[in-house]
């Protein structure tokens, strides 16, 4: 019996992916590049253990048993795949290949939040997989086969997903292009945003950019490529400045696209929008871009800026979108308190209380990291999920 | 003395225009096509009168003396230079070419509905400039100087505005393409929308897209010559839901081109994005296109139907969108009263109360025409407005 356990991250893409090239093997358009986030804010945790006395593989989400999706079988497949051609003439041969999974994932933060809860769960299902079936090398193409972006979250910093041009998938892989380490002061906000919209799934959305957009096409092969390269330099430079107007302006193209499609995928709502105005407005005022919006398939923002800028950020944004509730309204990495200079004049406006549910205060981090603590494995000697006590 | 009054009517587009490839020219970078609406439910009134008593031009806005815009001033210019040319070596020359003009103007509807007030406004002041100062042939390109859009109210029916290729602009005129009896069963619901959010004014807006957008170019010479071929066929052949296909994806593509703006130009808001879901539901549900949504630089719909529609589609409105005060709720043409059907099964949502503010339901309607009735001049003998007494 082998029994793992991983932690892996969130990951935010800055070059956005949007529209697959081939649905099956999740081939994208074009590549995407992103900043993998701690795990100490964000993370999915996932324990992994194989038997031979197990009798079929069994999924647990959030400790309650759950149908295998076609995506965890894909995954599990390839797995055994590789392990079975690692084995191959090896002595000492168990056959580990054919042993059955019991696998128990969940997430520290709500997967309602649409906050891409399934990167981090298939990089952590993946890690966990790999280190118990002992198969090594790259596994972001079979993180890829899971939910296309959480081959992104295979590594920690700064990574790209490589769009490839094999018709296998090969070559679409990650790669890092520098670690936490390369810009520490980078800071995270994740803006937690109110909503009563009904939503168009990511996928679905995708789905029907690349059969209706007559603008997605162009973006792929003219826009992303020189933006890529521009955010690749600015990262290796430590240029926030480009890096965030390159930021702002890729997702801003993402939901161009997105109401380019037909019916239109709306993700953004008047609360987003209201960020995006109160980021320029802030830049404007401070006479240089300090702080950068970023938007996925819904209407939580995240926000980029250095270390230096926090304290004040995080005063302004109260001011602006002032909570409901004080209480636990500013999560994740502490922040100290300021007092806002009287001559920062911010935009007027509604100052509705509630816009938003929350804010994370985060930062980049690494990659899929394996915990040897027994007393961290979800699922007992038995392979059934430990009952939570926190 | 020489006194004119004059209607003229606003117009939709429905390929829109959007970026000026000549910001003083106002020439577009691609062709559009629009609707002119029936001046009898909004329309721009203007009473031009001209002596050689007048010591200088004078401009009233709403009875109230108002600053002569360089927009204005450009038109009457034009004007003038070509009386000015039809005048040459005629017997008779009073030069009035030379005579100062008083201008009094006004909308039926509110200017800061966001309702394409200024495109009937300049068609209604070059109409009544052109008849006063006896000239003749093609207003369009003279309305252009003072808004864009204007040139395509000067025709009824449908209107083409083509961008033209002339560097001096003498071929970005407008032509009709069918006039309103054409197709007599169109019928437009203007669905007036509550808003709190800032504006980006539409010129500036424009402008920002053509500096940033990396989209826009693609879509003027690549998308906009398709759809205008082949909207133009589906108008000449009553083919509704081609038309309000196109009419759905080309204002989808005008937002999603003001999105990917740097900053981003929102005109739409949460209740426009509402209104856009509820038309694909109810053409969901009706199996059929019946309903077409079109939005310009503002959160107000413009619905198109036909005319057999206008009872149900204005009760489901009534049930999604209920007012907060049903008196004056339904304006312009009268709707019958339609008891729904217990079978549609609209989808579900906030009823919220106040969404909209009023539903103006009109037509395809003719283009300026002067008003001989004395009575209608909006200036007395002496040159002033009139006392308002309606």
């Amino acid at each position: 019996m082998i029994v793992v356990t991983c932690l892996a991250p969130v990951n935010i893409a800055v070059i956005k992916y949007w529209g697959k090239r081939d649905e099956q093997l999740i081939l994208p358009i074009n590549d995407s590049i992103s900043a993998t986030l701690s795990t100490d804010q964000m993370n999915a945790k996932t324990t992994v253990m194989i038997s031979p006395n197990f009798e079929k593989d069994l999924l647990f989400f959030f400790r309650e048993e759950s149908c295998m999706s076609p995506r965890v079988q894909v995954c599990l497949k390839e797995i055994r795949k590789r392990a079975s051609e690692n084995l191959k003439g090896k002595k000492n041969n168990q056959g580990i290949d054919l042993w059955k999974a019991h696998i128990c994932s969940e997430n520290n933060f709500p997967t309602a939040a649409g906050l891409a809860s399934s990167s981090a769960g298939y990089a952590c299902l993946v890690t966990a997989l790999a280190k118990a079936y002992n198969v090594e090398g790259d596994c972001s193409s079979i993180a890829r086969l899971g939910s296309g972006s959480a081959c992104r979250s295979v590594f920690g910093g700064f990574v790209r997903w490589h769009k490839g041009n094999q018709g296998d998938g090969s070559d679409s892989i990650a790669t890092q292009i520098v670690p936490a380490s390369h810009w520490p002061s980078i800071r995270i906000l994740i803006l937690v945003v109110n909503d009563a919209r009904k939503k168009v799934g990511s996928t679905s959305g995708m789905q029907r950019s690349v059969e209706t957009s007559q603008l997605l096409q162009h973006r792929a092969s003219h826009v992303v490529p020189q933006r890529t390269e521009q955010i690749l330099k600015a990262i290796k430079n430590h240029d926030f400045e480009t890096f965030a107007e390159i930021t702002m302006k890729d997702s801003n193209q993402l939901h161009s696209v997105c109401l380019d499609t037909y019916p239109p995928a709306v993700y953004m709502n008047d609360v987003s929008h209201t960020i995006v105005e109160f980021v320029h407005s802030y830049n404007k005022i401070k006479g240089t871009t300090k702080l950068a919006y970023t938007f996925d398939a819904g209407p939580n923002a995240c926000l980029f800026l250095q270390e230096e800028d926090v304290a004040e950020v995080v005063a302004t944004i109260k001011q602006v979108f002032p909570p409901t509730n004080e209480n636990n309204y500013i999560r994740g990495i502490k922040v100290p308190e300021k007092i806002l200079d009287k001559d920062l004049v911010l935009p007027s406006g509604p100052q509705e209380v509630g816009r938003l549910r929350y804010i994370i205060h985060t930062k980049i981090g690494e990659g899929p990291s394996e915990i040897n603590d027994p007393e961290a494995h979800l699922l007992d000697q038995t392979g059934l999920p430990k009952q939570k006590t926190d």
